[in-house]
This record gives structure tokens, C-alpha cells and sequence, in this order.
């Protein structure tokens, strides 16, 4: 039994996501249907980008993932569908899709053209669905679209080093439910930089200079409980998809504050790694 | 394996909508549920019959929709099932269901009688999931409810037309995830009102001319990408379910505003349309 | 075919939630995944305590319920899994259970043992799952961890009766999604401390003689329906899962106002009922 998972912007009230659910379920009784989100903000493309980077893996190969974010069709913003590690993707060529194309290659991409001459405000509903049902029944993407080869990247979404090597200049990508920021640098990229030098991670005034692996690892279980001052401490931190992340730890927005409301990290702000100079860590291997 | 739908105003914390869920499953292991909204304005009937009126028709025919919105029993409040459009709804006779039954007769009323002596707080659980169940069974409206011939109307909900026809004057019914502001004028009435005549849209002290098939149409494809400022635009759109509507070309309230937010634009307020005199079009004619 | 439950503060927009489900999927396709709540406060484990003791028990037995709240392992929060009232229970060792476990003995608990050597911070996915995943395949809990005998308690959550028998000091411990303000004062330890005796509800400043048993048992429905100002009234009730409420008649915190928001009644604020002397009731008896 096929899956088909939803990341759309049309929120938890509207009836968009119900008539999407309805319209799959018309046409293919059986399959599985998987909200991923419907939170994402409206026409972020970036917050988009991130959630289902971290979320399609998990699923079975051979999931079909339907991405509804600024998805209305224009001459600049096309239908497409991508064969990639063994999942298929359904979305808007806005950029969504290169956060995961930036790691792992496409294997195959179409631009579809099953559209009916006039185009509609709903094509979630009206092109999407067709499409994903298209490819739960078995159908190949060629017969829905004509094979293009590549895709609109998201720009700003890299982190920067410097010439001399010492210096990434990250920026926050997204901001969680618990208010922890994440930046765009990932711990694989970060240990390729940095080697084996010490580092300055700096958001804001903030200066960080260790990268916790899990957020409990800052509590010094030594100390008494009642004597223990952890909560709302601020930390960096690896998170579970392996970004870097500014944290407050057991932060709420709501209540005791977070990194983002605590510390004042907003998306899109910049967060900087300085490193010792190469040649003192080159002296030194 | 039949479908039974939720809409509700439960929001999305409390145990309401899982519990219901739960004895769904309860009484019918191989039902399939599917969650429309439980995000409806708390007792904000006119919202669910939106929102509802939205849904329902892309889901196969026989789902059984149930509606839990100021459901408590009470002697003004009945709680009714309608066959409707090949599709059962079982909800408080409240108007929710006033906005479909305008645009299609219902084939049938059942007031709901199986309700034990003592009433309880939790209809929704304790009467509508039998009748959701009972009915996914194969059982006929007569068992569980007297026939009725009319339910309950929502007031207000239908636009006015002034002697002279030259004048519509609708309220604002919707506000969606994006801020957009959808009135009670459909396109079919509009053009029926308009004929072939211009209009003038007002929306407090805005005026719109246009009305769009498609959010991207306000956008002038020919001018550089850099030099366009199409987002933030208000425009008037037939949205996708065919009401007129206020709208800002990429809107979100939370961040560049929406036309909600921007023009000021409440549930309820009013929106009118002017048409030229009818003796000049006819004279025209 | 099994069913597993969710209850997690992951919130509606992360991906947490949506990859919680692939795994669980990618491990046995044909289970069915059903969401209680994913809107949790981040941290709050009476909140979550209250959602799941209310929800659980409208699923079929054999339900197996996976609880994500402040789930990361670390010395002091081991990870559990409870077999009670024929319901299955995931989570971690830090409160969550003690509501329930206070009203039925659990059957067996364990601490769960399959952590891999590093521990990760995202456990519902990397442990929770696969637990989850053992039971619903019909394994055993021994399997999967060590038998113990007692969890952790959360505090305060008891309501507290003076010597003298004639007043419950209780605590708010849910505001649901219409504001209403629910204590830890249940309709049966009421009861059994009240007998026969009249009482008086308080709340800040507002008092309370009567408890209702549904809300709408205060509007007077012999008074014509234009003359009658029911909504917006403060009452007092017992809620559909027992608890003595303070609400006001079908209120709304975003519009007309809620009991938390009217009355200012906030989390761990005191609710107390003060009944006649013991002296005066035995004396009558």
C-alpha cells in the first residue's frame, strides 16, 4: 500500500488539507495518508525546505511526498516531480527541493504537463493529487512530465568560509516549536572546516565554545538536583538531523523564554564560527 | 472500507479529538478517519459551514462527515443526520449545515433520538460516534432518528441585492490561513446580478475593478523579476471554491501582512459591489 | 491491526511528528498511527498526564500509546513502558503516568534496556519506535527492559483536604481550548469529602454554589431566547472526564473571552470548596 505524505502552509484550520486528503482518497481508496505538516509558513520556501529534508527519510523507499508551498503555476514557477534516494517529490520548482539535491543527486526530474489549458488556484488539489495517485499506481514520471535536468536552488541557504579558512558564516534557517534556533551549518561540514582547532561559535553576543551532542549533556548530574540552575541555560548544540543549533535547554516560548525570544535570534540572522589560524593547526599536525 | 471525516473545534491540544477518534476505532477497527479541521473558532457555526461546504465534495461518495461544533443537547439545539449529495453529516442543527442545503436539497432529515436519558457534555463522543458507526454499518437514518423536513438557517449569510440591481451587498463569512478575506458573493450569483456590466468592488475604503481567476494573474510576467512588487498587493480573486474574495498577493499576517491585517478587514464587515445602472446596460442590450 | 497512539509537544509545523510516523511505518506497514495531540506545552508533563488519561481509554484494549514529552535519556529520566488497563504506555519515567497510575495499578512496568551505547536526543524516534513497534508485533515487555515496581510521582497534583473535613484546597492543573479552567478536584473524591453537605466553590474572587453537570444545564430555556444573556456566565461544572471546571458558558479566549481569561485563572492556581462543619452534617445524619 502506497504512502503519500503532505508538507503544505495551509494551516490546521482551512478545509485545503481535508479536500486534498478527500481528492487522494477518491481516486485511490487504499493508499496511506501522512501529515508531515501543514504549519509551515505561508510561501516560506526555506522552513519548507528544512522540514521535509528531515522528515522524508524516515518513511519507506518508495514514498511519494506532496509538497503544497507557493504552488501556484506561472511561467516562473512550474509543476515538477523528482526520483530521489528511492523517494518521489511533488512540488513547485521554488528552490524547495535543493536543500536535499544539494546532498543527494536527483535521479530523475519532470517538469509536469498534464495541466489543463486553464490553469487553477487550487493545483494541490487539481494537479498534485493526479500526479501522486499517478505514481502510486505504478505510472512512471515521463508520462506526466518531460525529463529536465536541473532545479531552482534556494540562494543564501549555504554557509560561507572564509579564504583563510578560519571563519563560517552560518545563518538561522529555522526556528523550532521549542524556540531553538537552527543555523545552516551541519556538523559534517563544520568538522571538515575546523579539523581539530578549537572554535568560537557566535550568535548575537553570544559566544559558545562547546557543541553539546545531546541537550541533557550540559546538566552536571554530580549536583544535587535542587541545587542545579539548568533550565534556560543557553548552548550549541548538534540537533538529531546534525545542524548546529543555538538552544535554551527545556525552553518554551511561552513560558520561561527561548533561544530565539532569550537570546533575540531571528531567521535569517547570521551566526558565525571563528577558528584558530590553519597555519597554527598545521604547525601543530 | 468507509470514511468518516472530523471537523471540529477541539483545536488541536486537548484529548477531544483523540478520544473521539479512538472510540471510533473502537466500535469499527477497519474505518478509515480523516481529520478536516479541529481548528474551527470555538461555536463559530458559520466558519464549520464553510469550511465543511469546502471539504466534503472531494471526498468519495458515501463518506460520512461528522460535524462537532456547539453540539450539546439541548432543547433548542437537536442533533440531526442529513443525506446530502450522496454524503451523510451528522451535527447539531444549529444553520452549520444551512450553507450546503441552499445549493442542494438534502434527500433526507433525521432528527437523532438514540440518545440515553441522561445527556452528556461530550455528544460528540457519546451520540455522533454511534451514529457515524452505525451508519458506516449500512444502517438506514430511520433507525436512529424521526424524519424532519427543514433544519435550522444560519441569517445573514446570504448577500442582498438592492430594487434597482445595482447593488450587492455581502459580508466578510471567512478568513483564512493567509489572512485572505472571503465574502458570501459567489461567481455564479455575481454574474447573474452583473450581466455584462463594469463593477466596482469595495472593501472599506478600497476599490478593486479586476476580479482574478488566480492569485498570480495581478503579476506582470513581462517586467524584470527585480523590479516587480507584486507581493503585498491587495487584489479581489474568485478563490478556488468560487466566493469573491479580498486578497494580498502573497500574503501572510504574521510577516509581510495579508489583506485581513493590511486593509483592516474583519469577519462580518461588509463588502459591496456597484454595478453600472441596469437601463444602461440594457439600453446597451 | 494494531493501533499507536501519539502525545507529544513536537507542535504542529516541525518535522518531528511527520518522521515519528515514516519510522513507524518503515517498521510495520500496517499499522495504524493515530495522532492524540502533538500541541502539548514543550516540558509539560501534567499537561500531558491530563491529555492522555482522557484520551486512552476510548481506544481499544491492546492499544499501545507513545508519550514524547522531555523524553531524552539522561540519570534521572529513564525511559519506560507500563502495561495498565489493558493499554500499553511509551514514555519516559518522569510523572507523565501517575495520573492514571493513581486511579489503576499498572499491571507490570519496565524499564526499557535496548538503548544503543550512545544515546540520541530525539528518543521517540531512535527508541520509542522500536518499542512500539516489539509490542505491536505481539512481544513482550520483559524483552525489551527490567521489571520495576514503582515510577515517579508528579507532585501537587493531589488535591488536599483539611483535618477538619470541610474544605478541598485544589490546584488548576488544564485550560482547555475554550479557556476552561479545569482543577484536580474529581466529581467522586468530591463526593465522598461533601456527603450531603452544601458547599461553595472558590475561584480568586468568584464563588460557586452550584456544579453542573453539562453546560448548558444554566441557561434557563423557559425565558424567551432574545431575553436571555447565558453566554459570557461563569459556572462551575463537571467536565465529561469527571473534573470539577470553572467555566463560563461557551466561551472563547480570542473573542468574547474564556474563564482563564475573564476570571484570570492560570496554571497551579488555587481553586478551593469549603463545605458546612462535619459537626453539622452528623448531626443532620
Amino acid at each position: 500500500m502506497a504512502i503519500i505524505t503532505l508538507t503544505t502552509d495551509f494551516g490546521e484550520k482551512d478545509h485545503f488539507a481535508g479536500a486534498t486528503k478527500g481528492a487522494i482518497y477518491s481516486e485511490l481508496p487504499d493508499v496511506k495518508i501522512v501529515d508531515i505538516s501543514h504549519s509551515v509558513s505561508p510561501f516560506n520556501v526555506p522552513e519548507a525546505a528544512y522540514i521535509i529534508q528531515n522528515a522524508y527519510s524516515s518513511f519507506p523507499k518508495g514514498t511519494i511526498h506532496l509538497i503544497g508551498i507557493d504552488s501556484e503555476l506561472n511561467p516562473e514557477n512550474k509543476h515538477i516531480a523528482i526520483y530521489l534516494d528511492e523517494h518521489y517529490f511533488i512540488c513547485a520548482n521554488n528552490g524547495i527541493m535543493s536543500m536535499i539535491c544539494a546532498e543527494i543527486a536527483p535521479e530523475k526530474i519532470v517538469e509536469i504537463n498534464i495541466h489543463d489549458r486553464i490553469a487553477t488556484s487550487f493545483p494541490v488539489l487539481d494537479v498534485f493529487v493526479h500526479v501522486a495517485c499517478h505514481i502510486a499506481r505504478g505510472g512512471t514520471l515521463e508520462v506526466i512530465g518531460k525529463v529536465i535536468d536541473t532545479i531552482k536552488p534556494i540562494t543564501n541557504l549555504i554557509p560561507f568560509v572564509n579564504d583563510d579558512k578560519n571563519q563560517i558564516i552560518g545563518s538561522v534557517i529555522y526556528i523550532d516549536n521549542y524556540g531553538n534556533v537552527i543555523t545552516n551549518i551541519k556538523r559534517k561540514f563544520f568538522e571538515s572546516v575546523r579539523r581539530t582547532r578549537d572554535f568560537e561559535v557566535f550568535a548575537r553576543s553570544y559566544k559558545f565554545n562547546i557543541i553539546y551532542d545531546r541537550y541533557c549533556d550540559i546538566v552536571n548530574f554530580e549536583t544535587p538536583e535542587d541545587k542545579r540552575q539548568d533550565q534556560g541555560r543557553r548552548m550549541a548544540v548538534f540537533n538529531s538531523s546534525g545542524y548546529l543549533e543555538i538552544a535554551v535547554f527545556r525552553g518554551d516560548t511561552k513560558s520561561v523564554g527561548s533561544a530565539s525570544s532569550l537570546l533575540g535570534l531571528k531567521l535569517f540572522d547570521t551566526i558565525t564560527v571563528n577558528f584558530e589560524p590553519l597555519q597554527t593547526l598545521l604547525r601543530k599536525e
